[in-house]
């Protein structure tokens, strides 16, 4: 297994190819204004020839002009110049080179020649590449960042991701979701370093305690199953797969140069190798936080607490869809639930139409009584519709939120919440807060009950084939 | 056919059951506040036995005080009581009750020998009933609310819903969506007008240009699938039904009383009848926008354009997921692409991967290109995700969505938008700002490909589905 450590902790990085020109924010005028904003510490050097300074830094004319030999060179330099780029890396010692440039295998024929001509090169003279046509390093522990608004603190969650549109858009979406990343590496076409050996790196990294991909084409060969099943057993792994429809492979083929596996292929891949599948980005950050805070459930019934008749209808099928179980409760249960709150007819045999959710002292008995009960292995609750103007006391809304809060710390069943809200500002006010609330306590929390019972489906499948697997041990 | 249009336009309403203590905001508090914030013109009569003034308003202790005889009369006192105010209404000359009151066939077999003796007390005085366990009616044109938060807006989406909390969060949801109502009809158990009735007066109603219903229960019988195909054929209608699954049917038997129907002969009746199906709110909403606004495709072949490798990837597999084609464009057409804007290696065959988005020229000659080809019948947009900070110039984004909706006024092809955003609050604004543009000229957007894949199919099949039967007569 390669050591990448080196990669994350660059005490130097150069830019090749940064414009004198900013008013384009893309490649090298990007990566320099991402690496300002966000405070990286180590010394950066902007390389152009035609330049002396740019955005306040001192700018060198070539990688053999600077005063020491970067850890870490970016390069944004046109497709035909970097063979010659990665043979002055090599004779100045870099050690690996993150390629922003683009027109590589995912261009056509030409492009395929010279992205293999780069990789000889790059064997030849000892140099390690990252892409290309990627943006490389995310690594807000060392300061090392590809995009302005990427959270500046560090997390537990590592991505691999060969879209480096779709790594940015996990960071902020995730960012903004409170998920915080220990590193996030977008790897592009891969022609040397791939997916494979980002997995295994991470596999034992210490910082990342789930790991999530979007990858679209396999370029570890026979390494890469192994390296899946090594890292899903030691951590929960998600993973995204682009090109399992015909025009996504032939999006997947003019994006990365990749080439497609059959579904039926990867499928039975990612069951041998115990990792999680996901379809879309709204999905993957779904199970990275239910991987994150879901307490692992021993089985897949669910117990459904909700407010609003119709509302409990739709989370229960909702559940039953995704291949959760909702069994009726017992007469006994649904005694002592009305024993304590409920009137006769209520509708509390599962879901639970629970008037109560705005009463802190029967709500949380509610949920203590269902946790106890041994017959349900993870609870939904479901609040109320977050939005303004439609209840005198406001005060209400905050009270359910509060509470599912108190007593999630406490309850023997694994609880999950869903948040409904509205496009108003102050229904995403109101949902905003407490999503931040329930990240810093660590409770899954998602916007539709479809969202939540998929994650946790999931997972809770996961969980059972890693059960399964240690008996047969 | 019942005429049912005197139930929207009262000029009087009483309240029967309206609380002196208004901690309460749920029941008869709720229903009179409603009203009072909705500036309802018509007289309000709240009755209370022990009261004399409620809310500011002339309090009544019975019906036989009232001044007039009410228009419309809402029940908010014990299932018990009802029978009683059934009879009292008949001898004062009410013509309709809606019963908030709960407590019958979804509350057991007591509940349920009451319910049929309510319904016989009904016929035989000569009342129609709206509920029980319902909320009744919201119709802005008249001022008729029964939830404060309702837009006084009115609009061209009706919606039938037996559940008062669904009804609610689609009116509140849909009114952050920039959906208006005609009207909203929260039904409950339906003892006596019922889905059927609704669903015949709503098909002949000029104010209702698309109909959505939520039913858990079809109490119409056998006139309930021609009533709904002469709904269907006549205007989009989009149906959501509860207990599909078994705990949803265990949900809907203690929710409104209801019987399930078996999902196969649901499908098959819902086909028969050309209406088309959601699963949750979410997709409701998503497919009353579809309706609303996307103009019929001809076919299911679908012009992907968007911003970022990955993210097209993913809008393609999004689309061929949901049963759309994304068939690769011709040489042809790639080539009057590359002559304008596009690199030789540019990802253009569908999806397109259009970094030119945020060029208004063009971007719109792009699309104008793809509209003119003749090798799709629909575009779909993906718009960069909103989220602050992440470029130099915030402009960009804005032109992007300000060239969609200038397009998409002229594009010969139906087109839609896709605007991901995150949960920070200026990429909420950015994404508020553009949903309320697109509802003021009649674009249709969506949160995610996923959301608008699955509303465009199902759009297209209801078109198609029109086209054969059309072609058959």
């Amino acid at each position: 297994m390669l050591d990448l450590e080196f990669l994350f902790h660059p005490q130097s990085i150069a830019i090749v190819g940064t414009p004198r020109d900013l008013s384009n924010i893309a490649g090298g005028a990007g990566f320099l204004a991402a690496l300002i904003a966000f405070g990286y510490e180590g010394r950066i050097y902007p390389i152009n020839p035609n330049a002396t300074e740019i955005m306040g830094l001192k700018s060198y004319p070539d990688l053999m002009s600077l005063p020491e030999t970067p850890d870490y060179v970016i390069a944004c330099i046109p497709a035909t110049l970097t063979p010659g780029l990665i043979r002055e890396c090599g004779a100045r010692g870099v050690k690996a080179v993150g390629l922003y440039t683009a027109g590589f295998s995912e261009a056509g024929e030409e492009g395929e020649k010279l992205e293999q001509a780069l990789a000889g090169i790059a064997r030849e003279v000892g140099v390690r590449l990252i892409g290309p046509n990627c943006m490389g390093i995310y690594c807000p522990a060392t300061g090392v960042s590809y995009q302005r608004g990427q959270s500046k603190e560090p997390g537990p969650v590592a991505l691999l991701c060969q879209s480096g549109g779709n790594s940015n858009i996990l960071a902020l979406m995730g960012r903004d979701r409170g998920i915080r990343f220990s590193k996030i590496i977008s790897y592009g076409n891969a022609v040397d370093l791939n997916e494979t050996d980002f997995i295994e790196y991470l596999t034992g990294d210490a910082d990342t305690a789930v790991i999530g991909a979007y990858i679209e084409g396999v370029k570890g060969g026979p390494r890469f199953l192994p390296a899946l099943a090594t890292a899903a057993d030691s951590k929960p792994v998600i993973v995204l797969k682009g090109g399992l429809t015909d025009a996504g492979t032939r999006a997947i083929a003019s994006h990365t140069g990749s080439l497609a596996t059959p579904r039926e292929k990867w499928d039975s891949l990612c069951r041998q190798a115990g990792a999680m599948q996901v379809y879309n980005l709204d999905e993957m950050l779904d199970l990275i936080v239910t991987a994150l805070y879901m307490r692992p459930a021993e089985g897949r019934r669910v117990g459904i607490v909700g407010w609003g008749g119709g509302a409990s209808v739709l989370n229960a099928e909702a559940c039953e869809s995704a291949g959760l179980k909702v069994p009726a409760f017992s007469p006994g249960l649904r005694q002592q639930m009305v024993d304590f709150a409920y009137g006769p007819g209520a509708s509390i045999s599962n879901p639970v139409d629970s008037p109560v959710v705005t009463d802190t002292s029967l709500f949380s008995r509610t949920l203590g009584l269902i946790a106890d009960s041994g017959e349900v292995d993870i609870i939904l609750v479901q609040l109320p519709l977050a939005t303004p103007h439609t209840v005198g006391d406001a005060g209400l809304w905050d009270r359910a939120r509060e509470t599912v809060l108190d007593v999630s710390k406490s309850l023997s069943t694994p609880l999950v919440a869903v948040q409904p809200s509205t496009a108003h500002p102050e229904s995403s006010d109101v949902y905003n807060r407490f999503q931040h609330k329930c990240a810093d306590i660590g409770l899954p929390v998602y916007a539709t009950a479809r969202d939540a019972a998929l994650a946790v489906s999931r997972f809770t499948e996961y969980h059972a084939l890693r059960r399964s697997r240690k008996t047969l041990r």
